[in-house]
């Protein structure tokens, strides 16, 4: 299995949120052993310009940066990409272009996700940075499948999802948890069937918060997850067959 | 500090103890920020021969595929390893040797931490594999630093510490905490003053168990990522001087 090449992990976007992914992923992964388990390379180099001012204020792109450690991860074999950060799928199509490895995209993870226990016609709620709401990459497929969509109002964004983002940055788990707490709250007050955690922190937030809360959550992070998990499973199988 | 190098975790002895290591060590760093965290690269490629079966009964070396996973942290710019497996750094030399990027070993980094906490001259229970024991690198350690070392009875290691180990890595951590219990507290009866967790699965099971269990313990992994940490500051320090 080692010569079948493996998952690369674009992280670092931040930290805290690449390692909730990879715990995910293998506690998700129905391996009796070692052996059993996803191989996979995590690049978790957080020195990159931030995503959301370059979205929304014409920051540094961080794109180069992004690049880099895509080309780091299909020089280590990695067959797939996924990136453990919702902002950073604005830079997707360039990123799998440029970088010549397809990406696993956490907004299709996520949509297939909720399509298994939300019926078509409902609203979601959509909680995610300024710069992941502009580049409408979720509100796009929540269309298409037939969804409505609602987000937090401009204040709240500022006042409370970027703050619980920055909290998880830091490590301050508790406040993080009582601020995403009150946003997902909003959110179904307004009439969201369930709110889609469209940022890689905010499913640390919400999981420290408690099973109260994440009930209410579809956790795009447990979903690329589970996307990675099934592109393995048929990847193994495919090349079990060609032996 | 994206051209500082990184920390390169060989990780993969198993997957859910590299993604502990890797949440400890995130959670240790005082950042305020994405960019204050420690760049690194994570190489989780779980198909290496088994650790143990090579040391205690002959069976296939894991060094080639650690050696492959060493070499390609150094691609990726590593420069300091860190090993996220205790029974692994039987072949910590070689690897070092042969990888030609320094080692941070988990057993230095353990003693340190308990040399803070445990009165020299007391006697320290020691958890770990059968490959891990034999190997006696922390032995060799306690001892020169003048602490006792007891550790459990074969048929203990056969019953409840290898079944721990294996049962964290199919992701059975109640069945894992149980037996990891039991080993911490058999040892406490046993005379230890602490417990050093010396396989980087059991803290996952400790962890697990709860607090009542953890404050009898050293924990490796989290010692590891101290020793990471300490690394790193002290090398972007220098960095900043020389510019």
């Amino acid at each position: 299995m080692g010569m079948t090449g493996l998952l690369g992990v674009l992280g670092g976007m931040g930290p805290l949120a690449a390692a909730d992914f990879f715990r995910k992923l293998v506690s998700l992964t129905p391996a009796r052993c070692d052996q059993e388990h996803i191989p996979l390379v995590i690049y978790s180099v957080p020195q990159i310009p931030d995503r959301v001012a370059a979205i929304n204020d014409g920051g540094e792109s961080p794109l180069p940066a992004m690049l880099a450690g895509v080309r780091a991860l299909k020089a280590a074999g990695a067959l797939r990409i996924a990136i453990a950060c919702n902002t950073a799928h604005y830079w997707a199509d360039e990123l799998e272009r440029e970088g010549g490895v397809p990406i696993l995209h956490i907004a299709d993870a996520a949509c297939d996700a909720l399509a298994r226990r939300v019926p078509r016609g409902a609203t979601l709620g959509l909680m995610g940075t300024r710069g992941t709401l502009a580049a409408g990459f979720y509100q796009k497929r929540l269309a298409a499948r037939g969804y409505g969509c609602i987000t937090s109002t401009d204040e709240e964004i500022e006042q409370l999802v970027h703050p619980a983002i920055a909290a998880v940055k830091r490590n301050a788990l508790d406040t993080a948890a009582g601020l995403a707490r009150t946003v997902v709250e909003r959110l179904r007050a307004a009439g969201a069937a369930a709110v889609i955690l469209g940022c890689t922190e905010i499913p640390v937030a919400v999981d420290h918060a408690g099973p109260d809360v994440a009930a209410h959550c579809v956790d795009a992070t447990h979903a690329l997850a589970g996307a990675c998990l099934a592109w393995w499973q048929g990847h193994i199988a495919t090349a079990a067959r060609a032996q």
